[in-house]
């Protein structure tokens, strides 16, 4: 697959927009026309950066209001596009987008509309210049790819065709199946681009909401299936008008577009091979079908089958360990060689990381996956573009396979074990002979938080590199703001994530001092709740209004709500199970959570969410 | 009117939402229940904070999901009413808000609706609370607030009554005459918001996007006319969901809050004035006819005539005065007993201020705008709680009345005079007795960088103080992000304000290093630049490929685009005429540019921006 992108969906001058786009490994660049109109550099230099660099020059964008207009406009138009025409031969670019009229078009009226085409067709083919005419969701008669298809047709020229935007098609709710009844040579270009499901006017979430592959809510592997079907092999590229991407680092944001499509031809070999077999059915032979565009695979991944460890850093680790050791932790031993902590509960391992940075603060520095081939889920990250991770080991120790998360976070791909154990414990104090007797306990959720100009990048992270899935987002009032909320899990819940976008002044600092924390889960949280507050642990004091509100909106037993608030426990229920919680106090930016799941019940206590971040607030602003 | 504001509009806890209320001066607040719940305050002490900051305590918000159910949910709904009902008898609160059904109504009939409401009631009236029953904009069967009175006026109870929310009636469009036949002792409530008009689903435009009134495109002061001639005499309550707002610092939200409904205030009394001398033409003393609502009114403004002066600071003024002399303006002197220098051009003035900060840069520090009476404009200004600048002056010179804007820069409120000159400017130099021979010129526009936190606050100080006009907002793209731009000016356009809103990286930083300008209307501008040239100015140099785009677009003659190209001009055209403009290179986070406005064009050159920005943040990336 020939991979490409609009200079518009980046920040930066045009030249740094090559730049970047050619870092990230993209095949072509389709040129915004206003990023060249405002560059210092004149077509022929443009043109020889691009050789450069090694980028096709695959499309120049956008030609607007061209079609369905008087006459003496239409003479204007011809003027107009003459000039961007010999422009283009400057720059050695042959394919011109054309959108649908959105302004100009006075009369609806296909022949006038293909005739008017064809002289564009007619004099575009004297320059050398193939035009690609695309449907805007928007255009004032023209907005649906069947018709502007229907157009390319009428007027049958060499030097007319249609790009197929999955945007324009997929907010409008347009079929796609029919894309395989297009006639290949008639598609000059296909651009993709995904978006979350907004409820708001078509063109403001065109222009600002749009995302790159996997960060959105569109089925882009079916589309791409349509198209693959359809025979074509030209570019395939991302135009995304997204205002954090125009505002964040040029380089970061090319390699997450990158990302993007290398995980979106993946899906969309899935979606064909899946397709294939379902119409075959008993025929073998069908799934193997070839089409003309070849589409690469990466390292297959399963979903993780459960945290293998988190590891929280500091340069003083004296109020971790003492937190840890009141929630019922033991204290495992030091590393043979390195400078870290093993604490472990039943199945939950929190390795303490002295190696911080001097003056750095508690803050969660790496987390563990058990997956089912550490080599092979590196082999796909590394293959999405995630950067590495480099560890020391001794020879006899064992090799994390780590890659660095979008927030910096590191992520450990480990070798999981059907008892829930890890092998690299034995390098741990005296070798891990003894059984524990606390209680036993697994991770059950991690919440980090996001920088806001990372956080899409975050959730086409997860999803391609760790085969998690997004869940529908959520806003939680805080009295700094809303915060945005993000899960990402497994089917079975094994692995859950919660990706936090805090609000903006708080972002505005460096990421740490949003707090992030790690959840406990455990079988009997009253009993841990007890013993904990015997050690001695400073709960996350919970106001006394809380508990008469619970009680208005649940109906508790009195007892069960006693202790609830003797506690400081906050309580969830819904129509599959009951959550019981509590937090500890913050330690740099990093606190514990406990949890207790009955039943079935899924979430995190969202309604509680407000509670924990107004205490929190008010600590902060106390001390 | 009492005023009064819902905690859901601030930031902070609930403790410091009501500190910030009573300093702006509100009469009451609305509790959300939220705030109540995550406080660490139990009821009584609430109680008391407020009594002792003189803050009524007018409604608990909201109780929600009541009416429409099946028998076993009412049981339940009325155990956890009468549990909000005995808290509110802690609170000393008699007012409840029960919103229409979104989520468990199941049944869609008044009848059953009404007894059920009438249950409540029944049972609110034993402990003394009245509710006051609300039509949400999305409620599933009751939307609208005919049909929330009817049901009101069917279950005919002393403690059931309506809220009037501006939002969910005017988001819908529902006529707002029809609220002057409510019975007024049935309008338990009224809540007032504003919203920019968008095109999205209600319930995210409601939670996410309502602002004060006057910063958003409702017709407010009509509902209030409707809501004050129905009779209705009890707190009129902002009700806010903004996710800025939410963010910001409370006491200045506070503050804008109560500015906004100030103005309300007095733009209802208009509205009411214009409306009863329309209906009663002939009739005088109609216009005189009183309502039970009190209005009070404001010291009276027009919009200003002009400018009547701008001011740049700079430690290091030498770049400064260079510049203004390469652009023609002359030397006036110094002020007798200030460090400021007087330079002008034409009526165009332009003040240098030497007292700036030691290594602080040239930035816009103040404007000065000819009013009518400086004295009535300064009152005005202070009643709608504006910060007051204080200036030394000497006995014998003109005492300027100054108020701050939400930016911070300082505006100076002067008395103009016909001919264009001004009094003050004789305090400089040997008292400008000399003709200036300089090419006359005045200011036409100035453009402000707002911090993101204040832009809607900056919409609303300029509207109400200055009785500038908002304009539609655009969206400007430059290479770090979508500017947004909102023009406030006066109808002869003799005053134009540019707002710029800068993407959030920049922003990030000290609001000054993003740049602001100064724009001087000249009559012949080729000429000025010609002259500008010859004295050596720097002129923000504009790409080639500018010149090419701008001949595909206008077809241009060919001697005249040689001689844009030639001095850096830009170039626009609308129906109406013509714009050409050049920019001087930034000196500190302040640039200048010369202006020409050829028949009746009334824009700024908006598609040259994007090249102005490019160009810009090239020089600023290359330096």
């Amino acid at each position: 697959m020939r991979t490409g992108i609009a200079t518009v969906c980046l920040s930066g001058t045009l030249k740094e927009k090559m730049q970047a786009c050619a870092i990230a490994g993209f095949d072509g660049i389709e040129i915004f026309e206003q990023d060249l109109v405002t560059s210092p550099h004149i077509p022929e230099e443009v043109r020889t950066m691009a050789a450069d660099l090694g980028l096709g020059l695959d499309l120049y964008q956008p030609f607007r209001d061209f079609d369905g207009v008087t006459p003496d406009l239409l003479k204007a138009n011809l003027r107009r596009a003459e000039a961007k025409f010999k422009l283009m031969s400057r720059l050695g670019m042959d394919t011109i987008l054309v959108c649908s009229n959105v302004a100009t078009a006075t009369i609806d009226d296909d022949e006038l509309r293909a005739s008017q085409l064809a002289e564009l067709a007619e004099l575009a083919g004297d320059h050398g210049v193939k035009v690609a005419y695309e449907a805007l969701a928007w255009g004032k008669y023209v907005n649906d790819y069947e018709h502007a298809y229907r157009l390319v047709e009428m007027v049958d020229h060499p030097n007319l065709g249609t790009c197929l935007d999955s945007f324009h098609i997929l907010s409008r709710d347009w079929d796609t199946a029919p894309i395989e009844q297009i006639n290949a040579e008639k598609i000059f270009f296909v651009q993709v681009a995904d978006a979350p499901k907004l409820s708001m006017d078509v063109l403001s979430w065109s222009r600002h909401y749009r995302v790159f592959p996997g960060e959105g809510q569109f089925d882009l592997a079916k589309f791409m299936g349509h198209v693959v079907r359809a025979g074509y092999t030209g570019p395939v590229s991302l135009e995304v008008f997204n205002d954090v991407f125009r505002q964040s680092d040029v380089e970061r944001t090319a390699v997450d577009a990158m990302r993007s499509l290398i995980w979106l031809e993946e899906q969309s070999a899935k979606w064909l091979a899946s397709t294939s077999s379902e119409t075959a059915a008993g025929n073998g032979s069908a799934s193997r079908r070839r089409y003309p565009m070849e589409l690469a695979t990466l390292p297959k991944v399963n979903e993780p089958a459960g945290f293998n460890f988190a590891e929280v850093k500091a340069d003083d680790t004296a109020q971790l360990e003492k937190l840890l050791g009141q929630l019922g932790f033991e204290f495992e031993g030091r590393h043979r060689t390195k400078d870290v902590q093993l604490w472990t509960m039943g199945q939950a391992r929190v390795i303490i990381n002295e190696q911080a940075a001097s003056h750095s603060e508690p803050a969660i520095a790496a987390l563990g996956f058990d997956v089912d081939s550490p080599v092979i889920a590196s082999a796909r990250a590394q293959q999405l573009k995630a950067p590495v991770v480099a560890r020391k080991v001794q020879a006899d120790e064992e090799v994390f396979q780590g890659i660095s998360a979008p927030d910096s976070t590191e992520i450990f791909l480990c070798q999981g074990s059907p008892d829930g154990t890890a092998a690299w414990t034995h390098e741990f104090g005296e070798g891990l002979e003894h059984v524990s007797s606390a209680q036993n306990a697994v991770i059950d959720h991690v919440n980090l938080a996001q920088p806001w100009q990372h956080f899409d990048e975050a959730v086409l992270f997860y999803t391609s590199a760790l085969a998690l899935e997004p869940q529908p987002f959520a806003e939680v009032p805080s009295p700094s703001g809303l915060v945005r909320s993000q899960v990402m899990e497994t089917t079975d819940g094994a692995v859950r994530l919660v990706l936090n976008l805090a609000p903006a002044q708080q972002a505005q600092s460096a990421r740490k001092t949003y707090q992030e924390h790690i959840a406990f889960a455990v079988g009997d949280l009253v009993a841990t709740a007890r013993s904990a507050r015997d050690r001695g642990l400073e709960f996350l004091q919970i106001p006394a209004n809380y508990y008469e509100d619970l009680d208005a909106r649940f109906d508790l037993e009195p007892g069960f709500l006693a202790t609830l608030k003797e506690l400081n426990l906050l309580y969830d229920r819904d129509a599959n199970g009951e959550f019981l919680h509590f937090y500890t106090a913050t330690v740099g930016s990093v606190f514990f959570e406990m949890v207790e799941r009955r039943g079935n019940y899924d979430g995190y206590g969202a309604p509680n969410a407000p509670v924990r971040h107004a205490v929190q607030y008010d600590s902060l602003h106390r001390a």
